[in-house]
Formats: structure tokens, sequence, C-alpha cells
């Protein structure tokens, strides 16, 4: 197995550990393209690790200083903005494309890969999130694969292989329930930045980590289940596991459960991503040992003190642009409460209210589905004025 | 899909829930033999629901009276013994034979099966533990399915799915831990067969039962995993687990752990194994709860209470006919413990003597697997003269 590597999004977590399992495995993996946004510095360090042909930066600005650091001698091509990730996204010479970019801006890259019949690794939940029902047919259409890196849609993934969805009775995804699990619904109105960045199991970026504590994180997760599986919403469910240890689980027709179980680390689901349909040895991974493990508990998830769930599976029944808006407005709100703007229950109200206020098209095409984000993001940014 | 069955052992616990499942799936399968032991009773009941074209039964004396019970008005042909258990699992118009009888009595039959290229389910453990070593290789000839039926084994069976081997990093097999899970090695010393037969999670006939409270049963399912995924014992675990809800685990190489998990029963394995490889939608299964079950534990077995497992390890990696001896001592000690001619204890005492005692043959042939068998029945009686 041998496999070419275009990563967009190289200098994010994801993106990181991405290039960790292409330096361990180098007789398996190359990596021909890097796009990272604007931290010029560790992408010009990756560039001289991995020796890209192609990168791409967030504009001009990015591309001047990272050629200042690189100088002339690494002959790689640096392309910028859109453009630049639709370039890496359909480069002849690359097999995967890592999609681990932040945000909506996972979207239009990975339409590329798909109509450049790449295999997709999909770390981005924004694009199945508000793009699902213009990926998965474009999927279809041009026989590619998109391979799930999230944990749990990598769980499972690899729990119903290719078996038919018409053999799968309902998928169960697990929740930790973030460091508010216990808490009271005062206690988490009072919930304070720090407080929320502190995940009991999972080290990951700032807006990952404020939405495991919202739960809005399980809820984008519910609906990209719904468009990588192609299940209704009836047979997605979510269980509060606090342990992290099972990752998710299939109920099959015939009453058998199948579970994928790990430690907490994202290098099994990546490296799943790019071996796919073969597993390859891991040495960075730790294997685990399930009789040092305290006990597994599993706990239906309590709506009221986390009303996430709620939404998602309003706004995923309703279809059309409500989970673009929904992702859109949460985007928006968790910024405002990192940077201290609103308290932490105000995020999911100014979702619910952004979902309220929206005026949906159903069976959007690419430019709707942008247009309600943008709606749904100018909205959001009005409620966060002092009026509100 | 349909499948036409031949059920040896139609009788006992596996045959007659075999028999409840092609009675909800009449669009699926249809039973078309059965044998049994002794139970004549029992066999003419399922002969008048089923309408097979064919049964067995012990002996001569057996075959007369179950005719005096059916009557001539049952088109049914009558055999017995060894070779009425052959034919059964050779008849031109069987899809599926399912090996549920009881003790070594399954070995002949399962390589008359293979020879015909039938499909085998199998439910009986003797087969492979005294057998594997002729049986797998006959059905890689034949290029034949052996699917278990055990749970443990079909649970691993689906997590490997149509996996290499190579990819797989080791097996674990959960065990409940039995009725003396918790208890002093003093105290297991003075268990009654009341005690022994009061499994905490299964529903099983007696011998295995008994052998769930030795850990026997899971002794013998590490030497028949040995040869059904043919792992090296290196690559074969146990681990103690109360709730008896996940029924085993596979590590692969790459540090993803799959699992199979289901309330205990039966049902769910043996529809898998004719279902094979598509699964039907069960009706008699309770679908699994996992919010509302006490939190899952996993332990390391000690040795030391329940030296099943090492004696295991030992005649398996000695191989040869190491492992018949095993399994026929115990059946002999643990028929001898439920009619009270030994103590709990004796049971593996006389199991670990008659290894020591054992003359191997390696390589066996059939003939020497027969022969190491009954020189174990015959040494084994002996012991339990008086004279022990």
């Amino acid at each position: 197995m041998f496999k070419r590597l275009s990563i967009l999004g190289s200098t994010g977590s994801i993106g990181r550990q991405t290039l960790e399992i292409v330096k361990a495995n180098p007789d398996h993996f190359e990596c021909r393209a890097l796009a990272a946004g604007r931290n010029v510095d560790l992408l010009a360090e990756q560039i001289k690790q991995f020796k890209p042909g192609y990168v791409s930066v967030y504009s001009e600005k990015e591309a001047r200083k990272l050629e200042s650091i690189i100088g002339k001698n690494l002959h790689c091509e640096i392309l910028t903005g859109e453009e630049g990730l639709k370039t890496l996204a359909s480069l002849a010479e690359v097999d995967i494309v890592m999609i681990a970019v932040v945000g909506i801006a996972g979207l239009i890259p990975t339409l590329e890969a798909i109509k450049s019949k790449k295999t997709v690794a999909l770390a981005n939940k924004e694009t199945l999130v508000a793009g699902g029902s213009i990926v998965i047919p474009e999927a279809r259409k041009n026989n590619v694969k998109i391979l799930p890196v999230d944990s749990e849609h990598s769980a499972i993934f690899q729990c119903i292989q290719d078996k038919q969805a018409t053999e799968v009775n309902k998928i169960i995804i697990t929740a930790s329930g973030g460091p508010f699990r216990t808490w009271s619904k005062e206690k988490i109105k009072q919930a304070t930045v720090e407080q929320a960045l502190n995940h009991p199991n999972w080290n990951m970026g700032p807006k990952v980590t404020i939405d495991s504590s919202t739960l809005m994180n399980k809820a984008l997760e519910i609906i990209e289940a719904r468009w990588l599986f192609e299940l209704d919403y009836s047979r997605i469910e979510v269980l509060i596991h606090p342990q992290s240890i099972v990752h998710s689980l299939v109920e099959f027709i015939d009453g058998s459960v199948l579970a994928q179980l790990g430690n907490p680390s994202m290098l099994v689901p990546i490296q799943y991503a790019l071996s796919y349909p073969k597993r390859l040895e891991s040495k960075l991974v730790k294997p685990l040992d399930l009789a040092s493990l305290t006990n597994l508990e599993f706990a239906v998830a309590d709506l009221e003190r986390f009303p996430a769930l709620k939404l998602a599976y309003e706004a995923g029944k309703k279809d059309g642009t409500y989970p673009v808006t929904m992702n859109a407005a949460n985007e928006v709100a968790v910024n405002a409460f990192i940077k201290r703007k609103i308290q932490f229950n105000d995020i999911l109200q100014i979702v619910e209210k952004c979902l309220e206020r929206h005026t949906p098209v159903y069976n959007p095409a690419l430019v709707d589905i942008l247009d309600a984000d943008r709606w749904a993001r100018i909205f959001t940014e009005e409620l966060l004025q002092p009026a509100y």
C-alpha cells in the first residue's frame, strides 16, 4: 500500500497528527500537499520536514511571509485562499485528500476532491452538517469514498464495514458528557471559558472543546451521521459514556451490537481513514488495557440540561438549510463566548433564536448553503450587539 | 435467502433454539433433517411440527419407540447411531448442518459435512478442541465455511468479519467468571453440584454450566479459537466480564478494538450462523438497553483459583492429542461430579493427572484422536475408582 496525501489544515490538531502518521509510515504514505491558514511558522517547519510540492495559505500576506522563511531552495509552489484549497484538493498526483480545515471552509474543497475522484478523509464536521445533501450524492455519482475521521463516525464505520444499511437497526453515538456532565442546570449557566475548555478525556482545539461542553459537538455528529450512513434520524441515538472508551456502537436488525473501543486518541481514526480498507500496525497508539479501566457506564443524555441534541434533531428533521444555520450560529456564538462577550448559556439560546428566524431553502444548491451560512453569521453577530 | 437445514442434536438447548429460529423465519429456513439421542418424545413433537424427511436417534431401541409414537403417516426415514449422523450430515438436499450434539460425537459428522461441502454451523466445542488439526485443513481443502455458534466465537467472528488474520493483534474472550467468581479458593473447594449449576447469567445445559463454574468452558474456547481463527495462543486472552454483555473483543494491529455486545441469548449467534453472511431481523431477541445496565467491568482471570485456563494454554501449546485428553478427562470428571462421586476441586485435579500421564500423538489422524479420547476416558474412570 502506498498513498499520496494532500492535507488541508496541516497545522491544526488533526493535521499535525496526520503528519505524525505519515512520518511513522514512510513506506505507506507520502505528503504531496499541505494547506494551512495563518500559522506560517509551523507550516514552514512542516515543509522542511515533508517536502510537499504544493502548499496553500490564507492570503498573499501569509504567502510572502512563508516565502521569506523557507527561501528558494525548497521547490514548493505556494498558493492562497479558496483557489489554493481547490487546487490542493484536486492534484493529479494525490490519492487521498484529508479535509482537516475548520468550519464551512471545508465544503468547497471536499466537493472539488470528490469531482476529481479523490478518496476523501473527512475530519471537518461542517462539510456534511451544512452540505451533506449535495456532498453525498456527488460522492455516489463519482464513486468516491468518504472516510470519516471523527472518532465516533470512524467507530460506526468500522462496525458497519461493508454491510448494507438495511442490516442496521440503529447507531448509538457515545458522548463523554463533557466537563459539565454532572453539573446542575443552574451551575452550567455560570460556567466560565476556562471550565468549558477543561475537557475530561480529549485534548482538542478550543472550538471543538467548547462544543463538547454544550454537547453541540454531538449535535453536529448526529447530522453528520445521518448523511455519512444514510440513516433516518429515528435510527440515530446518543448515549452518555463518561469514560470515552467505547467510541460508538451499531445495533443490527438481528439484535447483535458491535462497538469500537480504544483509548481516546485521534491517531486511530486518522490512520484507519488513510489505510482503509487495510489496517496498519501502529507504534504511536497505546494499546487498550481493559482490565485496568474503571467500569464502563452508559446513560441517557439529559436534554433539559443539554438542549443542543434536541436542536440538532429538530434542525435535522426540518432539513433544508436549517442545519447550515445551526452550525453557523453556533460557530459565531462559541467565538463570542471564548472572547467573553456572552455567557455560556447564551450560546444555545442564540442558536435557537437563529433557527427560529431562519427562512429555509429546501434541496439547497451550493450557493443556497453558502447564503444561509452567511445570513446566520450576520444575524448572530447582530444578536451579539449590545442591544441584545 | 433460503437455506435447508440438518440439525444434529435437535432436542438439546441449541437444537431447540435453532428450531425456534426456523419456526420464526419460514421464508428463509426449512428443516430437512433432525438428529437426537434418547429424547424420543421431544423429537416426535419436533417431527410433527417441522416434518423433516430424515431423522436419526441413538439406537434401534429409540428408533422403534419413535416409530410407535409418530406412526406411519409422517413420511420420515428413521436412522440410528453414528451412521445416522453421518447420513444426516451429508444429505444432498441440505445447505447447512448444525452440529449441536454433545461431546466428541460431533467430530465425525462435522468431517462428513465438510467432505460433502456443506456449510457447518458449529455449536459443539469438542469438534475443534479435539479435532481442530484435521477439521480446519479439511474445511480449507473443501472450501467450506465453519461458522461458530458459541456466543464468544460468534462475537469474534462478527468483529473480524472478512479481515485478514494478519490484521488481528489479539482476541479477547470474555468469561462471566461463573457462580464462584468472587469465592475464595477454600470456599470453591466445598462447592456443591447445586451451587455449580446456578450460573448467574446464562441458562445452559448441565455439562456446560459446570464447565462455566470451573472455567473449563473458557479453557475449551481458547483451544477452539486457536483453530477457528488460526491464531497463535499468545494472541488469545481471557478477561473476566461478570455482566456477560460484551461477548468477546478483537484488538487489531492499529490499536482499534471491536467488540460484540448483546443480552445473554444464544439466539443471536445461532441465527447469525444460519443467516451469514447476511443478517435477518429478529423478533425473538430482546434489544440491548445499554443505559439500563449496571456498569461493565473487566478483570484479569485468577489462574490460582481457576487453573483450567492454565491447563488449556499448556495442553494447547503442547498440541498433538493433549487437548483431546483434557476434554475427555473433563467430561468424565464433570459427569462424576454431577453424580456426586467426586468433589468440585477433584474435577481439574483429575484432568491434570490425565494430562500428566498421557502419551501424545502429534499430527494425529482421526483414529489417533479417537484413541486418545478413549484412553483418557478409561484412565479417568479408573482414577475415579474407590482406590483414588
